[in-house]
C-alpha cells in the first residue's frame, strides 16, 4: 500500500461528504472556509484536496463563483490512455471494433430501459443532427451525443461513462465525413431511434449493428484507397 | 477552448518528446536538469509538467532513482468514475452486464490474434490461478490478470486498457467467492485457454460466455438471498 498524503486523505473525506450530502452535477460546494471546518483541516490541505478532485473531474472551480460538482461525473480526461497510443490509424480501427461489439447490445438495452424523458432527449439530439445534415454542416459532435444518449437510455451507469469516451475518440482521430455518409446516417439514426422509442430491442440492436458496420467498412475502404 | 498554463503546454511538449524517442513502460527519462534544456523551460515549469504527467499515470517518480515511463500506459486511476457511483450493487450489476457483452467477442479475437508469447504468458497466469484454487486461497487478483491477458491477446490496444478497469471493478465491489465457484472457474478457465491456444475463436467466445453468465447468475442469486 502506498502512503497517502494529508491532501489525499482529505480528498477522500471530501468525496465521502459529497456522497453523504447527495450532491449531484452542478451543485455548489461549501466555501473553502466552511470546508476547513467541516473536514477539520487547514486551508492549504483543503486546497490540495480540491486540486486532487479537480484533476479527477469530480469538482470544478469557476473563478469568482465557487466550487461545483463537475458535469463529467468523475471521469478524468483521456480515461483510456489514448495519448500514449502513437498509431492513430490503429487506434481508430480498435475503437471502431469496440463500437461494433458494444453499441448494438447497448441499443437493445436502451430499447428495453429508456423512459419518456430519455426518449425525448434522444429525439431532440436526433433532430439537431438532422438539421445539421440538411445544412451540410459538421454534425460529428452531435452525432457523438446521439450515441452517448443511447448509452444513457440503457440505464447502465458504467456504459453512460464509457460510450462517450469511445465515440469522442473516433470523432477526434478518424478522418472527416463524406457526402455518401449523410444519407446513411439520416436513415440509420431514424431507424435506431424508432426502435428504441417503440421498445423493440431486437430491431434497435440490428439497426445499430448495420449503422456501425457501415462506418467500419467505410473506414477500411478509406485506408485501402490511401 | 480553455487557456493552457505553461505547465500544461510543457507537459504536452514532454509527451511529444516521449513519443519521438519511442520510450515505453519502464524506460527512464532524462534528469530534471536535462529536461529543462530539452524543453526550454525553467525548473518549476518542468516540475509542474512532470506532476501533470504523474497524475495522468504517464510517468512515475521513484524517489532517488528518477522519473520513468509508467507501467499504467497513461490510464488514470478510476478512469470510469466509479468513485462517484454510490450504489455498489448497481455498479456491480452494471459491470457484470458489460463483461457479458464485451469479453466473449474479445476471447474470439484473442483466439484469432494471440501469438506464441501471448499464449505462454496466459498459460503462466492460468497455472497460478489453478495453484491458488488448489490451496483454496484468494485467487481474485490473478483471475483479473487472466482476463486482462486475454484482452492483451486480442491485440486491440483500447481493450487492453479497458478490460482491467472492468474486471478490477468487479473484484473490488463484488462480494467474496464461494466454494462452488472454484470448480466452475477451474473448468471454465481451462476451456477458454484451450480454445485460444488452438485458435478456435467460436469455442473461445462460447466458453467465455458460459463463464461470465455463470458469474452473473451467481451474483443475482446472492442478491436474492439477502
Amino acid at each position: 500500500m502506498e502512503k497517502q498524503t494529508l491532501g489525499e486523505k482529505t480528498a477522500e473525506k471530501l468525496l465521502n461528504m459529497i456522497h453523504e450530502r447527495g450532491y449531484t452535477a452542478g451543485d455548489k460546494l461549501p466555501t473553502e472556509m466552511e470546508l476547513c471546518q467541516l473536514l477539520g483541516a487547514g486551508r492549504n490541505t483543503v486546497r490540495e484536496a480540491l486540486r486532487i478532485l479537480v484533476s479527477r473531474n469530480i469538482v470544478t472551480i469557476r473563478q469568482g463563483a465557487g466550487t461545483f460538482i463537475s458535469e463529467k461525473n468523475g471521469v478524468p480526461d483521456d480515461p483510456l490512455g489514448f495519448s500514449m497510443m502513437e498509431d492513430r490509424r490503429k487506434l481508430t480501427r480498435d475503437l471502431l471494433q469496440i463500437r461494433v461489439m458494444l453499441e448494438p447490445p447497448i441499443a437493445a438495452l436502451a430499447a428495453q430501459n429508456a423512459d419518456e424523458e430519455d426518449i425525448q432527449k434522444l429525439e431532440e439530439i436526433l433532430l439537431k443532427v438532422e438539421e445539421l445534415i440538411e445544412r451540410r454542416e459538421d454534425y460529428s459532435q452531435k452525432d457523438s451525443q446521439f450515441h452517448a444518449q443511447i448509452a444513457a437510455c440503457s440505464h447502465n451507469t458504467v456504459m453512460s461513462n464509457l460510450v462517450p469516451v469511445i465515440t469522442e475518440g473516433v470523432r477526434i482521430f478518424a478522418s472527416t465525413v463524406r457526402e455518401t455518409e449523410y444519407v446513411q446516417t439520416l436513415a440509420s439514426h431514424r431507424a435506431i431511434f424508432r426502435a428504441i422509442k417503440e421498445k423493440k430491442a431486437v430491431e434497435a440492436q440490428e439497426a445499430m449493428t448495420y449503422h456501425l458496420m457501415y462506418n467500419q467498412n467505410r473506414y477500411r475502404d478509406e485506408e485501402k484507397e490511401e
